[in-house]
């Protein structure tokens, strides 16, 4: 019998079952510098210890996005490796600052299973849990996704699907955000005087730039997040395939448009949680990646540092994003990549 | 009122005006290393803390072009966003060794500002300073760039060109090289025997190695330095402009240069100062760079340690460096990207 | 004269001439980020300070496969420069774990000189041995070499073939392990409950992913090992020879090879030994590379907490490993880029 593994299968999962994923990981000062050489974030709290700590933080925190690729990337050879599509997330929140230093564990617990009915594949819900050395959770997030069968005849698990929440109730956020001393959070410094208060629901943001991926870059990424879903790297293969090329890994392009969104949205450096999210389009070495993004809702915290963005960030391809595509009708517009619906912290 | 910044056009500029720039950077461990795998840099002093420590640093400090690419990197968002070329450097002097931990913020004063005659740009000179986390300056340099007018009938801001020196006065040289036990400088580990005295004016020297750039590594670079400026990254948009291409960072290929420069230059580990510096020509991926060096002048400093060797450092592309390109007349031959003159210290 | 140097011939070299090599490394966690990103390695131990403290290590050690290329990349500039191939590996031990803050140097002895019948070129056997900053020996290994000569009509030097062991001895592994509280060893967590004992003698794990390597990618591999072979990042150059392109760096296959044998070999953490090794086709970008393992020997080590296992590892470019394409008759499979003996421990 062979030693190596291919992964579970849709009737290999039941409903209830705990996963404990492999390979803990140190997160260091390294992963912090790839992380900014891969897409040139520029929030000053991550990107500077002084400025952190002025604020309130021990040092400068790992950024929120990096924490949940390392996260997922650890989920990734148990629960989605035969994996057809990534269909969506639901009631991600962040939990606690991960420092450098710090290791990240992951299980996940199947909440939710569904057959398809060309018995060839079915969706999976879980829910995963990131988790430091000490065992604090410092992450959870909910996942579906789409899994091809071993065998079409198996018998399907039972089915369940879950209720997820439309959006993470904004009086769960900020768990992972140290009270601020916010008079000496400089504007200068962090690049804009723009707080909480200036931003009105309804605004669209165009985040002016683009970056165009390269194969290699996309490649860094998904290793450095110990992700090993075969699509990303292997050009044999895929050459064979439906798409003919590598496909980049989804996190990618959230975190692409994330930096993007720096431009704009200076202040907005902690994402506290992720209400939803759906990879509209599959994205490829040479695209060009613009963001834009939109006020959805603000909301105060019961904290007097910090108020909470509701945000929809939407990724497109090769298109400038003054246009602000999203759909025509309920048709995204072909340029969608990524519609994401998240809530950012901003001091107040 | 778009809340995203195009940055400044050449009638935002005011004489004397001081720009406080923003997102200060924490420089680690992980920029080392991403700067050793983007140049493959094997001076002694900077590779190894056992080394540094043995001749007087406090460890291995970072190299100084890092120190600069940062540093730029800060000023691109105000100054240079819109610029249409990099013109020049000068008086750039590195004042103190920054080790990892140390974190690095920029401030830059406008020293010059004169419009061009189309009315369409304007050549803008500032001088930037790096500074580390208790205030003091590391770094100071000033750069003159063409920026374009938003609006061509905009009135000019008063026009005012600065004196500049012509070459950085050697007695300034050194504030970033700690005194040095020159006795224990091993040459072995260093990787040659000769020093300061082994050098002569006049001679030229054949760096023999060349490299050929890759629009990752390119792009993983000027990301690692924040610096945000467009023509790098975005492909769809530099596709439909001038070169049909994305344009390699200027700095990029002063580091390829520098590292290339150890062989020949193996104990010149210290640069203290850049008295001019221009890209002739654009480099685009694909392009291989060679270097080689000239030494302009010899200087017997007032401490008993290093000396300085002014270096006139080339880089060409595509074409071997034992040519000694560089001009035919008053004309660069058309495979020289980069002239720089620059001081280096080295033991005696 | 010329200042740069173009590395030794093969009449340079004398029989038990020693070589100190340029160019200390200090080992840090940016380069532990850079390895993970090119590689996307798995082993618990060396992605984990909690996982590997918790079973007897001062925290996760450096990779070995990374310690070794780190040595090697010293040993280029006297060594290999002039190679026109890298012909085989003997007598390789690690010998003390490396720890992020350890700096690395070597040296190498030369054993062996063998002029080729041409008189164009000899074989030349070094044994190199990296020691840390307390100058205790890590990694030691013979390599031999082609080396052009710089003048086909220069006398040769003395010649001598050195006997070498065809495998190291299994007594002589484990100076690198540290007493393992194997209780301590969690199996979810390094990915598989299969230790030592199940494995058996003459099995064949195909490790099922494949990897394409890109340009930049193994670029910035061989520069973060300070490894300045020309071969490898010179397209002008390369371009007018004999493949036309650049050769990808040897050692690359090596790690990526090894890190894909983490799916069937989650728990031969530690490299320990390397019996022998042939890079039998050159790699290049675009090639996908795949591997499979085959245990050649088990041999019960003087210790009660792992077992030794012999290996054959071997790498394939573009053909899946499921084929365990070897050799037919005494030739390779067109295939086989890597066929690699080596020496790995396992918990028991």
């Amino acid at each position: 019998m062979s030693k190596s593994r291919d992964g579970n299968f849709f009737e290999d999962f039941k409903l209830g079952q705990v996963m404990e994923h492999a390979t803990p990981r140190t997160v260091t000062e390294g992963d912090v510098s790839l992380y900014t050489a891969l897409y040139g974030s520029r929030f000053a709290v991550q990107s500077s210890d002084a400025f952190a700590k002025a604020i309130g933080y021990r040092r400068s925190p790992i950024d929120d996005v990096l924490v949940f690729h390392i996260v997922f990337g650890k989920t990734v050879p148990d629960v989605s490796l035969n994996a057809v599509a990534n269909l969506g997330y639901a009631e991600c929140r962040f939990l606690k600052p991960v420092y450098p230093g710090d290791t990240l564990s992951a299980t996940s617990e199947v909440v939710g299973l569904r057959e398809n009915s060309n018995r060839e594949s079915g969706v999976v819900y879980v829910r995963s849990t990131g988790r430091d050395q000490e065992g604090a959770p410092v992450l959870e997030f909910v996942r579906w996704v789409m899994v091809r069968k071993r065998d079409k005849s198996a018998p399907a698990p039972e089915g369940y699907v879950p209720q997820l929440e439309k959006a993470v109730d904004a009086k769960a956020l900020g768990a992972a955000l140290p009270p601020l001393d916010t008079a000496a959070y400089s504007n200068a410094l962090s690049g804009n005087s723009r707080r909480w208060d200036d931003y009105e629901v309804g605004e669209k943001i165009d985040h002016l730039d683009g970056m165009t991926i390269e194969e290699a870059e996309h490649q860094l990424a998904a290793r450095l997040y110990q992700n090993n879903s075969r699509v990303h790297f292997n050009q044999h293969q895929q050459g064979q395939g439906r798409f003919g090329r590598r496909l980049v890994y989804g996190g990618h392009i959230i975190s692409l448009a994330r930096a993007l969104s720096f431009n704009g949205l200076e202040n907005a450096f902690h994402v506290a949680g992720i209400n939803a999210g759906r990879h509209v389009s599959p994205t490829f070495a040479g695209d060009t990646v613009y963001a834009w993004s939109e006020v959805l809702e603000k909301v105060r915290l019961d904290r007097p540092d910090a108020g909470a963005l509701r945000l929809r960030l939407v990724a497109l391809k090769d298109k400038a994003a003054a246009s602000f595509a999203l759909k025509t009708g309920d048709q995204y517009d072909p340029a969608v990549l990524l519609d994401l619906d998240l809530w950012v912290l901003m001091p107040l």
